[in-house]
Order: structure tokens, then C-alpha cells, then sequence
């Protein structure tokens, strides 16, 4: 992979978008993620899941949110200095089962310098996280600390 | 352990508490899930963490966000059908780090039946987890949804 230029405050108008590679969910590692973060029967078993309200088994939303993460990592936005969240809004409209392949596209919200801290700047980001039929799974609206481009 | 009542939307009055257990962060877990999940530099490395405007080695966002999780299902709140959340806002006050040691406290912000399915309601929470000096380094207010206690 080559070497990707970062991005800086200037770098991100609104509107401008990304989008990340794909990555299929393999089920030992769904499964593996739930058993050691969320050990709810509905994310280890498809029995339990068959009689939960999902109907079947489901991933945590942590674990979208983990693989959420390293797709913008590995292919999304490479925001200088990394990609820091402050916090934001997140949501799961469905859940991911294993065999989804999923991917992010990220929109740029707005983006304004820092009052306090002229060398960086705050950008709010929307993430969409979705399947292979093109459903969210995961909509992350996020405010990311993002240094100016230096003199 | 003893096995707790489950919890039902008629026993989630605003205002009502609920405090886990404690877990103590261990590096090693903290950096095999940055690996996986969330491989930037101030994640993985001391090094890197100390050029990174974190100061230090700092663990993810979403790992604070899944040893949360694993403290609610293993000795938070024990709700009926499990701890099924919709979406939410999740902030990040400051990081944790190896060592830390973590816990959760909950509190009931609103109840209310569903409109369009009498067997539940929805149920908004506040889920503060703190380290070992009291300090937050998350917050995440989420709703569930909650079944009705079967009559």
C-alpha cells in the first residue's frame, strides 16, 4: 500500500468523502469479541439468538464499532497526528451477523480551528458502516481533533 | 454468584442506581485489542504515545467501551432479555490506561412503554464508567429497550 498523505484541518471542507476497503465478518471472531466484551447468549449462541428479539445470532455493536475502527484506520481518512474522537453520537439501525462484509464511508460535517488551541482544529464527521447490501449497520457522528497544516 | 431477578420495565423508575464490580485494565489485553481493532501508534506503543497528544500509551476509545459492556453484562443492571441498546451518545472525557481500574455506575434518566409494541418499553440510561481516582472516562447514554414484566 502506498504511503498516504495525511490530512490537516485545510484539508477537510465539508462535504468532502471517504470510503474505506471491505472486510468480511469471520464468525470465531464475532464470537470471540462477544465472549470477552459483551457475553450476552443472543451474540455467543444462535440458539439463544433464534429466541431473543434479534431472531438469530448477532454481532455486539461494539464489535461493528471495532471493526468500524479499523477499517478508517487501515483505509479511511488518514487524518495527521491519528484519528482522535472526542465522543459523538452512535447508532446501530441493524444488527451484523457473521459473513457480512462491511465497510465506512465518512462525510466531513463541518470543520472549524480551535478557539483555545491554534495549532488544531475540530472537525465533525459522519461514518456510515455498511453491509453488502449497502444497509447501515453502524451511523457514527463524531467530533475528531485534527491539527492545522503546520507554516 | 447468585442469580440476580431480572429487571423489567416496571422496575426501571428514573433515578434508580446501579454500580459493577470492578476490573483492573491489563496492558497485554489493552494492546492485542488496539492490534485488532484500533492499530494507531499511540494504542500499541509508549513511545508513540508520548509524541501524540495524549502524552502516553492510552487505550481506545472503544476498548474502555468493551470492558464497560463486559462490566454491565457480568454485574450491571440484569435486565430482563439482556442489555439491548438501540444506539446513543458516547464521550470520552479522558483515556484510560494500562493499570486503570474500572467500574460502572448507571442511573434510570426516563421510562416509557413502547407506542408500537405493548410487550416493551424504552428505557434511556446514563452509563458513567470511572477509574480508580473517580475520574469518567466514558459516558454513554444510551436507550434500551426493556420488556414489560409479563403479567
Amino acid at each position: 500500500m502506498a504511503a498516504r498523505d495525511p490530512l490537516y484541518l485545510e484539508d477537510l471542507a465539508p462535504g468532502r468523502r471517504f470510503a474505506t476497503a471491505e472486510h468480511t465478518v469471520d464468525e470465531a471472531e464475532m464470537l470471540a469479541f462477544a465472549g470477552r466484551y459483551d457475553p450476552q447468549p443472543f451474540h455467543l449462541d444462535a440458539e439463544a439468538g433464534r429466541d431473543s428479539l434479534f431472531g438469530g445470532l448477532v454481532a455486539s455493536g461494539w464489535f461493528t464499532a471495532g471493526v468500524t475502527m479499523r477499517l478508517q484506520v487501515e483505509s479511511g481518512p488518514p487524518v495527521a497526528g491519528g484519528m482522535i474522537g472526542a465522543g459523538g453520537r452512535i447508532e446501530w439501525p441493524r444488527p451484523t451477523r457473521a459473513g457480512d462484509t462491511l465497510r465506512v464511508e465518512t462525510e466531513v460535517l463541518e470543520a472549524r480551528p480551535s478557539r483555545s488551541r491554534p495549532d488544531r482544529g475540530l472537525v465533525r464527521i459522519l461514518a456510515t458502516t455498511l453491509n453488502q447490501r449497502d444497509e447501515p449497520v453502524q451511523t457514527f457522528e463524531v467530533t475528531l481533533v485534527v491539527p492545522r497544516r503546520p507554516a
